[in-house]
């Protein structure tokens, strides 16, 4: 593929190379229908409402096609209907979104990173790391550890003994992993995030908690993404398990022996009890509390603030809580309502007895 | 201004510094009237109800009005009404609270930092780091960062290529910065935020989550406050962004694309999904949820764990959920009787028509 | 106590030694009777139904209780009630989770730690350390900082100036603890915990928000744990307390001047607003939130996701919010018939008037 590099002419900006494909050159391997010209250059993406020539852009959200006539963009990623309004270069997908992720990797930042262990990193004895991987500055790497090719370890990272990373996986800084750990391949943890702590547990004996030794690990598979700040605990007895391709966002709180399912998504801010499953190919909104001990089959889908407190054993959207913020008068009164239900019940009970009474009379 | 210094005489903190200012000092500059002794010497500051002679106290929630008339403080920053029955000198404000963070800051605790690198520090090629900027212990600075006057980063903080760190600004330890983020001048950063990690976009095909490269990055005004083990996403396409004078607690995710107003406050575990915008001025409560692709207009204030799925246009108070913990067996029969809520409309109405039936007859 | 160790036959894993105990060696010192072969060997704990032959196991969770009679362990802590049933060597005890708590003891991971200061890491002026204290790679220590006896530091960990830490407390690797933070004996830290960031106090003067300085700091006591990613914020004036004996899952937010009593127990992602107090022996629900200003007696239970608005002053069991997940289309129906609900009371009042006056008629 050819990659058409010019140096930008803003002198603030002297040194930035602005680098350029052809339409032709992004959807080689991809497929879609291109209706318009595959010579047209593409120097960057935006969203389709603030896109310029010379930009791509894409249509997913039915929120957003009110801008397609007036977009500026030079091309749109679009379904095939999309495309009739289409007033610039059309690139037609089934799955516009897949189609738009693949593309924008073109326009990805490079970070030229170089394999080696930084002169900073503290090793401990008996490591195996590849020859290809990388190890950031300042990291902490415990004994008996196994890092795998083209892992890359971010700076400031803390792997305790007896870790296992596989191929091509790759921490971001600040990273933390307990001892004895293990991680499959083309996984990506982002910084802050915390794998293997101990699970809570602790017996309470005449009023005083004595804490319950936590002997699993966590197995993280292939594929997997942990967001910044979530936390993994390890297993109380059998290790806690993240598998293959599950996403996992930001600040979530994972319980011991909690086992996430394949291709599973997770929002932010979700805490999940421990001994918990989750299926495969579930989608879990943000906020959402699991309650532990419970079993949820493969495609629930549970939307955002949800309180779960028993298992799913049917695949659906399921949903609690009361969501729609409303002025605060209206939700005072309706919530007070709400804390006399009950009251309200035994009112309407009166009255149909009442009503059946004077029927029968 | 003259600061008063004292040897304590306490042979336990025989090197302890106890350090008093006169009313008269501590008011300087600050449109108060002083009902008392200027003269009177103020060597700490308590909360009301355990403040010693001495000490200066304030007045602001009227939770604590019953402890005024007893208090032991020597001076009590209040209102004029409040004034009336204060027993010792009164510091006599429009605002006492904006008053207090003035006359606090004086016994704030002094840190003696000093500019420079730590020689511990790993600095990366083609840095612009003003001489008078701190860098602390353990800190890795990639490449291309530009670092202002007088900022302060703290010890083990990551800081990725690119990042561009406005004048006076404070990171504290364990900060991670990812690639390109831009912070403007006064800003604090409390430790382990993470900045800039990626935004959590994925598109399924065929059942497999791809990932979106995630293009933006994150732009923070001046004056920002950001809590501890915050975190906030590089945008998709677009930087999200924290606009000037925004205030973060901790433990808030921040997702792709979001943009936070002027001087909105926002209080710990709040969590706002991507590209939703909140206005300037607005007031988030603990625990509350934001839905994605939202607008929340200025001065909308949301109450505590609300979930918020809808823009709001109207600024006004806001809120969602039922509030108030009641005992568990009274609201597990409300609980229930609101998942039959439907059933009990269906009741009502049938009473309306046989009541109707009834009067037609 | 004997120990009998053996070495592994299984030539992938040559160098790991199998120890393994008799069930005899197991109950020494604990308040316990077996019933079964004193000395059966056990080398390893395993949930009920996965166990094998060599394994001790417990039962103390009915919903586990089917697998009593089949399971394959060599032994069960259990009740003497279950005791009747289990097919192998049975561990009685009054309390079998506990009893399992001090068994599994034998069976963690013991790191070979030694004393002694790492040579990476940075030590400020004037620190006391006692000599049988460890100090990981890559730490940041303040001076006037004092380590106590066999407190372990972990790598990475940033120790702010004043610190003091006592005997066999144990901080995992990236802790953060800010200035003149106290720590009692015994204490666990897991990693990521941030304790004594500012707390979240800001005066509005003009519509402009003005940081009052946070003056108190963080009291811990003895034997408390704090999760993962934890936030404890220093006092505004007091300190922020954490009282013996208190436990804090992961990802939890305590704001300033906040009070945790005695051997409290607090699961995941709750958020604790600035200066209530929580009361001894309290069981507090993951994904629950607290008002600030408010106080909740000893021996409150209060369930997960629930809304604490006001004081608490009986002992029991508290919630609030709408719990269990139903299918998406009845929670839409119910949750809009919620936010009608004072219309349906005055369609419950006109039917209460109508009746009444037919019956008056």
């Amino acid at each position: 593929m050819d990659r058409i590099v010019e140096m930008s002419v803003d002198p603030n900006m002297k040194s930035t190379k602005i680098i350029a494909y052809t339409l032709n050159d992004l959807i080689q391997d991809l497929d879609v229908t291109l209706k318009g010209n595959p010579n047209c250059l593409i120097n960057g993406v935006s969203p389709i409402q603030q896109a310029q020539p010379g930009h791509i852009t894409f249509l997913t959200n039915s929120q957003y096609r009110k801008y397609l006539t007036t977009t500026k963009a030079s091309a749109v990623i679009c379904t095939e209907a999309d495309a009739t309004d289409c007033p610039v270069n059309a690139i037609i997908s089934r799955n516009p979104y897949f189609t738009y992720a693949k593309i924008a990797g073109f326009f990805a930042t490079e970070f030229t990173s170089s394999a080696g262990i930084h002169p900073t990193a503290v090793i401990g004895e008996n490591c195996q790391i590849d020859p290809r991987a990388q190890i950031g500055a300042n990291c902490v790497i415990g004994r008996d550890v196994i890092i795998g090719a083209e892992v890359v370890i971010g700076p400031g990272c803390m792997i305790a003994d007896g870790v296992h990373i596989n191929d091509a996986t790759q921490l971001d800084s600040h990273v933390t992993l307990y001892h004895h750990i293990k991680i499959g391949k083309r996984t990506r943890i982002a910084s802050g995030a915390v794998i293997g702590s101990d699970g809570f547990g602790f017996a309470n004996q005449k009023g005083v908690w004595h804490k319950v030794p936590q002997l699993g690990s966590v197995h993280i598979g292939d594929d997997v993404d942990i967001g910044a700040n979530t936390t993994i605990d390890r297993g109380a007895v059998e290790d806690t398990v993240i598998h293959n391709g599950a996403k996992l966002d930001n600040l979530i709180q994972i319980g011991h022996n909690v086992h996430i399912g394949m291709n599973t998504i997770i929002a932010g801010c979700v805490a999940i009890a421990g001994s918990t499953v989750i299926g495969n190919n579930c989608m879990i909104g943000g906020g959402t509390c699991f309650a532990g001990h419970i079993t949820i089959c493969d495609n629930a889908m549970i939307t955002g603030m949800t309180a779960v407190t028993k298992s799913i054993t049917t695949p659906g959207v399921y949903s609690s809580g009361i969501v729609g913020a409303v002025p605060n008068k209206e939700f005072r009164k309706n919530n007070a309502r709400f804390h006399r239900l009950d009251n309200l019940i035994q009112r309407v009970k009166a009255l149909e007895t009442a009503l059946k009474e004077r029927k029968d009379s």
